[in-house]
């Protein structure tokens, strides 16, 4: 492994074409440490194999993807679940953190929904604490509200983590998710001062954007976002563990994936490392 | 005019395929108070005619859209100018507000661009007093960040009218932008005690989006916001103005004005009134 790329992280995501076994052993011979996991992917191989898979490669899991989906109607039972699931997952991959996409509004009543995830997430966190996986708490743009996360920056992601302990719930720091936000730095502060800053995930804001924001996240470099300022913030925050590159965009996907690692490992010793 | 109706104003971006001739006589004869301007429209009828049409019809005009677009680089100076054009078309239409857009990030500094549009704005602000015309700051969606608006919620808003006096400086609450905003219920009761709301405008956000999320908006109902909610927190931070309905959405720009306006009134009264 290349020294300066000793905190570089895959999340599979970004070469949604790969298996899991092809991304991983091409992380491992991109010179990376560790690899972002979604959750189909592991299914696919199995979990089992898929901890196997990693371990023998040399590498690390930063980070599963994802749990959450915690605000719908009715008893939330099926979700909880499902999020039980997650946290045994993770356990198994030795992922620190689960990353938690929350949820949305399923009526017209965001106030309901929020209420809902923070009861849901209550729950969760003994199980996960017994299992010593954090559950990191990933605001969403707030293009996402409606339809994936009702946590849209990172101090109320931080208020909802607040009645938890700082190793079992955190909070993730998405560039794409939170650069537009004008408390931001305090926020980052206030983040690792409370010892809950679980991934710090780079990617770019393209403009314009995709027909889907889904899929309009980009490459480092190919947007508008300051790489340099919020990598100074989340490092003078005390940030030191692994920076993930997760991108959702249908020209990243249709390239072939060493081409993509390759691009990745340039643009993050340009933009992202020196301000580490 | 129906009393229910008397706060109520189309803003003509609604109907966006008529002329402001047809606007404002359907406007009037649909039993509304008010019309919210756009500039183009003005432009093409000329603008002491529009002046005169307005008052020949007997309405108001509630705001004037739109100056703005003070965050470019360079010394700023055409925007500038065409800011003061937009200020002297609101006076000469008797428009009390004038919408501020506040323009993107044109490069990858979105500090420096909140910079240059504190300082473009503090230059406009005398210019705008001296005419009694206030300069409405909109806070947009945080997904027109780059593009359009570099400020995006109303506490940020409030935070660069703040050295300015109120009757010069105000600050607009648009459901579409402003729906998700965990602060919001402090940000406009604080907007009102500083005597700062200039405008109140309703449309939804719908689910799914449009593509381009410019025209994604929706007829009240039509979409996941709470109106109930909201108008009531307008109500309560003392706002007694017009409230506009501003629709960009290609299915309302295809559907007949007559039938926009009777929908709007029919939503007004089902999803606003009850809560003012």
């Amino acid at each position: 492994m290349s020294s300066d790329l000793g905190r570089l992280s895959l999340n599979t995501m970004t070469t949604k074409g790969w298996t899991l076994r092809r991304a991983v052993e091409a992380t491992a011979a991109a010179g990376l440490p560790a690899v972002g996991l979604w959750r189909d992917r592991v299914a696919e191989a199995g979990l089992d194999d898929a901890a196997k898979l990693v371990l023998d490669n040399g590498l690390r899991v930063s980070s599963l993807c994802r749990g959450g989906f915690l605000t719908g109607l009715g008893d939330g039972r099926e979700a909880l679940d499902d999020n039980r699931r997650a946290i045994d997952e993770a356990a198994a991959l030795s992922a620190p953190e689960l990353v938690m996409v929350v949820g949305g509004v399923p009526d017209r009543d965001l106030l309901g929904a929020r209420t809902r995830l923070a009861e849901r997430l209550a729950e969760l966190v003994p199980y996960a604490a017994e299992r010593d996986v954090r559950l990191a708490l990933e605001p969403l743009h707030p293009v996402f509200c409606a339809d994936r996360a009702v946590i849209n920056t990172l101090a109320q992601a931080l208020e909802l983590a607040a009645p938890h302990p700082a190793r079992t719930v955190g909070v993730v720091v998405d560039t794409y998710h939170v650069w537009w936000d004008p408390a931001l730095a305090q926020s980052v502060a206030d983040a690792g001062a409370q010892g809950r800053i679980s991934s710090y995930q780079v990617c770019d804001w393209l403009v314009p954007m995709a027909a889907d924001p889904l899929v309009s996240r980009g490459m480092m470099g190919d947007g508008v976002i300051d790489f340099a300022s919020i990598t100074a913030m989340v490092r003078d925050a005390g940030y030191d563990g692994d920076i993930e590159v997760e991108i959702f965009n249908e020209t990243v996907w249709a390239t072939d994936g060493v081409t993509v690692l390759e691009t990745m490992k340039q643009r993050y010793r340009e933009l992202v490392l020196p301000s580490l």
